[in-house]
């Protein structure tokens, strides 16, 4: 259940390095190196493809077709940081648009994440501001009722704490909770390490049946030849 | 309730500057100067981004898997007309392909939107003939069943008149009445007016909270600050 | 109901030459010379546009969240074989990454058709290396529990049995079976022959209404004209 | 596009006796006697089977999360009406309970269509005032934004003009405009008539094959029979 | 792909003792006896709850909007049998009600499962003449296109060839193929008899955890208790 | 992110008196009584009508198509728990059937809330089990890895505590942390005492409109009415 109407201003940040150097290896080795956990669900995509980002988390709450907390999240952005943002409906209205991007930006914001609608999407490629949303929609939002900044929230499925770590490209989101930051990226490290080389191998025609040595497994559980 | 198999030849098109000017403010803007009314759900994407188009509808009521009407349609285009197409049941087929396209361009027409499917995407692309659709499906259709050219229609869940003017972009598609094109031509270039050098002032780091002057309404709201 | 544990290693594919001039002509249009069907549902997409394959059905048959019979698949792809794979309950993990495609590309494999999601979708851009799924998810999978590889499996609706041709591009994907692999083909001929001069003469300004001489069946069908 | 903020008083009611009478057909038959149009999507379900109703529409839009306008329409109910609502935006939240259900049936409305969410369903049930809706939801509504009363509305992708006569039964949901509500109503007792002893002929096993003379426009057709 | 225009008048019925006896078992076990393969989309409902029936499948292929086949598939029907039908395209039109129910049931059909829509719903509840399908629709049908009888379908995501044995209940349904419908039975039975007994185990307060001695392999498995 | 393969075995629980009164208000009256936080998402429907319970959380964290930890959470049931279960993915699989509701039920649990499948529906009705899922399906599960059994999840968009008390009807189902139990129970009877006799008011033909003072705010908001 969501705490309503509260700010929280001091949030403890992930280690900044941990924090910028998930954004290398990607959401699915990180998604693997978390011990597959923490995926937002694959409904939330990109608005452009190529973006790929790692941030700390700052949190919003939104009310539906209500955009009035993006503006007081602006406040509390610091340079890093990956705004991600759910609503306490359904709601696919343009939470977001150009002049926001231009704010969230100029306080350090790296990208957003919102369990709703965003519009203006041309020009957020323009300006090189990437979104990642379940819809686009042209139909704006009021400025009424107050939620949250801050606060543990829902998104998309996942809970996200403030000053998590946010890794998004175009195969997804994943969220590193803060404590857990720098172990994932020794983990996405070595597992990146260990994919070295892989890639020439298969090119060259070697099958993974044999590198992974898999034949003895699979007649184990029973696989059948028939030619 | 539709008309079934009549076509209107002599439709009261929108004011022609009015809606060939409305193309540049977008659909985000022109919704928001129609007084937040007017916008096809979102569910309705472009085919490929990029394309921003103005102008009059001409009105489709097509039958489930059958495109006979889009051929009747294309004789009543005239030119600066945008083909608003819909169907008697929910479908995917692909209504829409190249050659059709050619025959709407070659009559005029700037863009169609459908709520159906189209194919020769790539095509169409190449051509830059916007199409925004529910769907993309290889699926052709039969001419056996009439439908209607240019009685209202419901399209996306918006009622559409012939000769309302059509505003679409990446966004979305609004819809806005031929007797308020003026009238929201008017309140869209206030607006935008309005607009200009916000994106310079947030872009220096002003927040909304101060420009907007929203921390008192919050406030009031009952917003709290805890550090 | 599917035979589970299996691999056919003789599969009956269709005849090279048909397999490989059908890409030419593009899903819409091999899908009317199949008198049309064969098509997959369109909630199938390309993960980037612009690709335009056909070749061999090679089929796979998966578990969810398991993508072990892929690499089993990897060892019985013939250059020109198309990849398709489904998965026995609804998923939408990322069961295909860069590595597994540097794997089927070696093998001569054109591109893959899946009923599920992928992941490195960047990466498999750069790489050239095509697929249609139904979801794009940074959620990798596990090895355990074997399918089977090269029997008939219905992907997104449609039965495919391992041999058949598959044809693949913006539009959607269609499936021939083997044994109408020539005859589709020449069908497929004769209709873009058919086609020839069309786009000029509608891009001239001549109606289809005209061209078609739709006038008369339509008056039959009860359409009438209202000034 | 919607006019916002008014309530007109003064509706042109379909027939009476016409709109009574069309209950006892059901939604399927009037909808084939309307000549297959004016059906509601399916998506829009009875909160309990069995309720068979008509009546003429007084119309209601309603903004997101809102219900005010439910007690506006209240006043305008008189007997024999069927309120139908819908909402400017998507939105499954509870805008419906007992209490207003009370109202309603005290004023003389028969049922609620709404293309939204309703709550309290086991009391509405209990209290026998029948509900089609898209959602089942607890989430109750505030009451901060008008919308309107008695204007044309699209309620599940149908025009319904205030006064129109609407059927609803477990099949779903038929919209007869006010103007063909008698030719209607002649038009499924007509329909009626003709089925009269046609299910104990089936019962008998006489096939429709047989008794709608349908094998040789299938031969014609080209349908074969294989031994 | 499939073959269009055809009705195959002579099908190998599953032997009708196994075809007859596994309604007594439900679709959860009979899927279990199966091996776990089989089973129909979850999507697919019952339209009303409490019926349990199994029986030889007659197929059919329909066209979309079009239930001349229906008609055509009656004949085809001995008693004893389901009917199992499908559209080429999505469909959720009504394509059955209460006539054509007195018809397949004088010809002795058990029920029908159908990839579409159905009306006269409450009809069908009182006649006892159970129906699954995905949707309920009062929108009637043409009968203009020929489909197929009795050629291997795909219903709900399932391979069903003619004569299989179709299981179905408020749990789902599940197709047996003909071959293996004695030994689903003899495995169901099994089954069944294992059961016994369990339910008042259970209910005496005796764990799974215990009476599967799960508790070995969850420690195995590496879970952690914390008090 | 959630912890994996770990049971926590002291909870705190909400107050007993307060949990348990709560069913009698029901979820409407309880997501009010709450400031209108705390519904699961309204695509979660109980598998029959007219159960209302109240209870305390035990939560459990499933893998999907595995149910080996509802065995798991059936030893940490105390009498008056509600179990809450989740997916760590999309699945729809039959995770929870008979002979888990006996056990289940013999430990005292009064419900099962399962953003995922169940099956033995017919069976869960007899015994009055009462469970709340989005699916019901016959495919079962296996169990092969381990989720968790009382830490903090998402089920269907909502965070639960363990020990927070569930309300569920069918209206759908509240999540009340434990902490403000006994001032919900509070407002919640403030409430019920404020409806009382409104009921007998609006029967009696009082509008909304003249009992709520709804008038002048209208006409502030601008409302007019057209006569």
């Amino acid at each position: 259940m969501y705490e309503l109407g509260v700010v929280y201003r001091n949030i403890q940040r992930a280690d900044r390095a941990a924090a910028d150097a998930l954004a290398h290896f990607g959401s699915a080795t990180v998604h693997e190196a978390m011990g597959r956990v923490g995926l937002l669900k694959p409904y939330m995509r990109p608005i452009y493809p190529g973006a790929q980002v790692s941030g700390t988390a700052v949190t919003v709450l939104l009310q539906p077709g209500d955009n009035w907390m993006l503006h007081v999240a602006a406040e509390q952005i610091r340079p890093g940081d990956v705004v991600v943002a759910t609503v306490t409906a359904d709601c696919t209205d343009g939470y977001f648009g150009d002049l926001l991007a231009t704010s969230f930006k100029a306080q350090g914001a790296r990208a957003l994440v919102i369990d709703a609608g965003v519009r203006d999407v041309r020009t957020l490629h323009e300006m090189g501001f990437p979104v990642w949303s379940k819809a686009i929609s042209a139909k704006g939002c009021i400025k009424a009722t107050p939620g949250s900044v801050n606060i543990p929230i829902v998104c998309a499925g996942m809970l996200v704490t403030p000053g998590d770590v946010i890794v998004a490209d175009d195969d997804g989101i994943v969220c590193v909770p803060a404590a857990r930051a720098a172990q994932t990226l020794e983990a996405a490290q070595k597992r990146e390490a260990n994919e070295t080389g892989k890639r020439e191998i298969f090119a060259g025609g070697t099958l993974g049946l044999d590198y992974y040595k898999m034949r003895e497994g699979l007649a184990k559980a029973g696989l059948r030849y028939i030619d």
